[in-house]
């Protein structure tokens, strides 16, 4: 640990829950303002997400002094905020792994540690994970356990948030529901729940207005006795209305509790305290600042959700320094290419649930803030909106992450292919992803885009070619197109080139060769190019098709190879169970070839986190695992002739 | 066209909402009654979904007699039922062909009419798609067009309804929310929002409340300028409350209105026309009764959801007559089973997302209902709320329609496979489902469960083996377990056998034999043993394994048929886009032999409507489908084995 790194005087001594709870309520200001600094300093050097877990510091620390962790327990939406648990549940001294290869994992983790009840990433699971822990523990009949979810006002607008109040309301669980209300998030928050928690948490809000109400109707008491008649009458219909209906979580038959200022440590504990003896559903609605204590990330809480390495004293984000010019990233193709798309072709619209920033559709929403749509955590939506706009002849780019695409599979096939809809599916971080770790990988796009009819499944090898694939898939009448690409940078500086249009279905050849074939897809495609020179060094005379579409296949080339090669290399940078190795498994099988065929690509097993580079290795299909496989094909292809030729003499 | 279902007088001269025009708005009343009769008349003889459309007789008429449809867009949220609509567009005589091959689809359908302005099938969709529409008429600058979507209080339920609901009450498009409240979904609605709406709907109802409490204000101004003062106060704040917070609709940015009587056509015209003249997004809440004007359908609403042919003048349904003992249905196996196995081992729950009755969960549902949950129309909810009670311990049996678990293929991959907790998916309607079509066939799921790490997915091919596979599931440490059957009927009336555990990726040799391999998943070893006879008798000696697991894989089996057989045939019913015969295909390629695989199952292509039967010999994998394919691959095989034996000569 360096120096920079050593936790305040309270925070040291605190190695689980039970040190935090010898602790006098008000020391807990001091250990919030240690606690606050420690993720500073460490997350400026060992970078992850940093503005949400600096707003619920208060709160983490309120948590588990008054619940009974690990016996009561606590979901944390997404996750991205968790870090304070984490070094609260005897996790500080390993808090510098954090999203490193065999560290400790940036999202509470079940098998982790027995403080995180319930494994996130993905957002809005939390009020039904917890309510199916709360009614589990009904069930066990151990009445004690209280259950907490903490979920952002951003993920209160996923569908499954919502499904997740309707049924918890009429449960009658002990879940108590803490909405982290920041207004934000990872872009500000959209939707008119957002403007809803606005409404309540300003000046007009429910409990001022309730108050308001009181009091003015305590000052009737003086009118004499028929007045008070009325005023009784009045009163039991304005608490009917505040109580039945005056509050979005009442008419879901949570009591609502709030606002209240989350920084409030202090205050914190009691109003907990006072909700632990509450049966029932129930939210407390908190209000808290993201990236709170630290100047910066106060001011631009995007740029700050996760901003890589810092200098905590100036609060300068360090970029790698280079004057070479360096290649985009296949975010910013994306963005820069669609508003050029939608210059020429008014029937673009660009549609992102919440990631404006990290997929660059902000660049097209501030050219034509009118034809671009932030519709907020709603995956699905998005996707049945796209299909909405698609049926009136519009063209809609609709990008959502691949991992986050899961999300919305029944809408891809039921809203869009089914009715063979112009949707243009825009997926960003296909593949590995990195330190975001398992939740986060895009590692089944492949497979269940390809299993839906009328789908085409393109993935683009380099910057070039998405942009002529996103040129190519505006057409009309050409169906539901899916493009995804990785996350990271690609490799052409020059990028910005004149528009070609793609023949669909078509693949590329990179380098003719007679011993073996390599078909990449997508991203891949770069790995080969890696070793090029190191196999031709070895006297190996391969070829290397980058597929670029994975459906349809490319059959005419597949039937020249097929008759050409005896033996195939697959590579993908998705699951090889069932993708476009199996796809093309399938073409050699219908056409009773008897090539032979390596798939490589991500195992059938969740893959941990690390660096990119990393992990391709550790799957076996980076640079070095291709390299590899086709040394040993070779020495087995041609050991196999050397048979043939002894046999002839 | 029978005598039994010829049209009303007013009826049979709507061609088109063109002539629904022309009447005088009093003859909607009786216009309404032949529409009830006519959907009476025909889905006694010709099965279909009834309830609903009857429900909503009135509001069909309004809408089509209000609105300048096609040109305005209605919605309709499932389509259960559009059968009013799609009489009153055009489908008035091709009616009797709903849901038969070739026929008019039981769903709203783009492909069928332009009055359909969006294909449904799933719930939830119609806001979404609906904002989708409105939106892009803003886009387009065709400002005149005014866009429905009718949704009933069961689908409000649905977090992507919800989704909608947020991003449309920012959107402020002219988009008309049509609520149709019948206090159902299949089964009687459930959760806090249904709870809800009654307490709206009833006497303390918003605007009731709203009214009492103007009229008590207005009576307080006979108390003097000081006290009115006082009043405006109290006006001021219970206007506010009740404008911007005193309705769910309104938090949501909406303007609501009602809830007014859906069956009073008249009233329901002007109610529309009003509406059209108001801007931006509002809701209208209408109070139906599912199964209006047909007694037996009112008071039992379940069962006359879709209740199969029945005499329309006793209101008796027929049932297929016979004295033999008919085999069970599986979900009646899988109803009977899971309470016989609850009995026994107290962990076990059971979840459905508002398919009670549909799954058979019902039976476990009146024995225990503190161990069975039906959280609503929410299958997302259903995937996380079982991994919560899972992470505790339980072991949840998660019953979930297959195409409807494509809406919870994130959770199932990030809420349960990725944390391996012991949640047992009973996926009900896997393949082929018949009448219902290409919205609601399970033709994806064995690839998207197989393409998940930690999964096992498993099909049983009858009873005992659907019995037995739940059974094994029940047991600890098992992970999530996917266990797949289809809609309909079995083949063994004497199914109430003890139980038997399987081994996991266990196959089952059916029969042994020395000419092909003929390897099944689930019931289409059904169609196998259909044609054993035919088989014999034509002297081919092959062999059936059914294979029971697609994952694990019985690659000990495996082996020794890849080692045996020079060909294999594969037969599911799913995809063969990545699916069971893909899986096979895998193995071999991993394993070098040289097996050929013939794959068998549903082609890369949405299927249409018909009966089970009808589309499994489309598809060419129904018995004859079996039949031939193996005979031809005989002939090959015996075609090589005779060139073989000359070379030999």
């Amino acid at each position: 640990m360096e120096r920079s790194q050593i936790a305040g005087k309270l925070l040291s001594k605190i190695n689980s829950p039970d040190d935090l709870k010898k602790l006098d309520t008000f020391e807990l200001i001091r250990l919030s303002e240690e606690l606050r600094q420690y993720i500073i300093d460490v997350v400026c050097e060992h970078p992850g997400h940093f503005g949400a877990s600096l707003g619920v510091v208060e709160l983490s620390v309120a948590l588990h002094y008054v619940f009974n962790t690990p016996y009561d327990q606590i979901v944390w939406d997404v996750g991205h905020q968790a870090y304070g648990h984490k070094i609260l549940t005897g996790r500080r001294d390993k808090f510098h792994t954090n999203r490193k290869l065999n560290g400790i994992t940036g999202f509470p983790n079940r098998f982790e540690s027995v403080y995180d009840a319930f494994g996130v990433g993905h957002s809005s699971t939390s009020i039904s994970a917890a309510l199916g822990l709360a009614v589990a523990s009904r069930v066990k009949k151990e009445k004690q356990r209280q259950v907490v979810a903490v979920i952002g006002d951003g993920s209160l607008t996923g569908g499954l948030a919502f499904e997740g109040l309707n049924n918890a309301g009429v449960e009658k669980s002990n879940l108590l529901v803490i909405v982290n209300d920041n207004d934000m998030a990872i872009d500000p928050n959209v939707g008119a729940f957002k403007e809803y928690l606005v409404d309540i948490a300003t000046s007009h809000t429910y409990n001022r207005l309730k108050d308001d109400v009181w009091k003015i109707l305590g000052k009737l008491n003086r009118f004499g006795p028929n007045t008070q008649a009325l005023i009784q009458k009045i009163d039991n219909g304005v608490k009917s209305i505040l109580m039945k209906q005056g509050n979005f979580f009442e008419s879901m038959k949570f009591r609502y509790f709030g606002p209240v200022d989350g920084h409030d440590v202090v205050y914190l504990t009691k109003v907990l305290d006072d909700l632990k003896k509450i049966p029932g559903p129930k939210v407390l609605h908190i209000k808290t600042i993201k990236g709170k204590g630290f100047k910066q990330a106060e001011m631009d809480q995007t740029t700050w959700h996760a901003p890589g390495l810092f200098d905590k004293e100036t609060g300068e984000i360090i970029k790698g320094t280079s004057d070479k010019a360096i290649p985009p990233r296949f975010q910013d193709v994306f963005g820069h290419t669609i508003l050029e798309l939608a210059k020429e072709n008014d029937k673009i619209v660009g549609i992102t649930p919440a990631m404006p920033t990290g997929c660059s559709l902000n660049i097209m929403m501030e050219a034509m803030p009118e034809r671009t749509f932030d519709v907020g955590i709603a995956e699905q939506h998005a996707v049945t909106f796209s299909a909405g706009m698609a049926a009136q002849g519009l063209i809609p780019f609709c990008n959502i992450y691949s991992s986050f695409m899961q999300r919305a599979y029944d809408q891809v096939i039921h809203d869009v292919a089914l009715q063979k809809l112009n949707v243009v599916f825009c997926l960003d971080r296909g593949g590995i992803v990195g330190a975001d770790g398992p939740t986060h990988h895009g590692a089944y796009d492949l497979v269940y885009m390809r299993s839906i009819p009328n789908m085409i499944v393109a993935a683009p090898m380099d910057e070039l070619e998405l942009r002529n694939m996103m040129f190519t898939a505006q057409q009309n009448d050409m169906g539901p197109f899916s493009i995804r690409y990785p996350r990271g940078r690609g490799v052409i500086t020059d990028w910005k080139k004149p528009f070609d249009k793609i023949e669909i279905g078509k693949s590329r050849t990179i380098r003719d060769g007679k011993d073996i074939a390599v078909l990449t897809i997508g991203n891949t495609g770069l790995f080969v190019k890696e070793i090029e020179n190191r196999l031709i060094e070895q006297d190996i005379n391969y070829c290397h098709v980058d597929m670029r579409f994975v459906k349809p296949l490319d059959e005419e080339k597949l039937h020249a190879i097929c008759g050409e090669f005896s033996q195939i290399i697959t590579v993908e940078d998705g699951t090889i169970v069932g993708g476009f190795g199996s796809s093309v498994l399938e073409f050699i099988s219908e056409n009773a070839y008897q090539t032979k065929l390596k798939r490589l690509g991500i195992p059938d097993a969740f893959v941990e986190q690390g660096t990119p580079e990393q992990l391709h290795a550790l799957c076996g299909y980076g640079p070095e695992g291709i390299y590899s496989t086709v040394m040993n094909l070779m020495a087995t292809i041609k050991k196999q002739k050397k048979v043939k030729v002894n046999v002839k003499h």
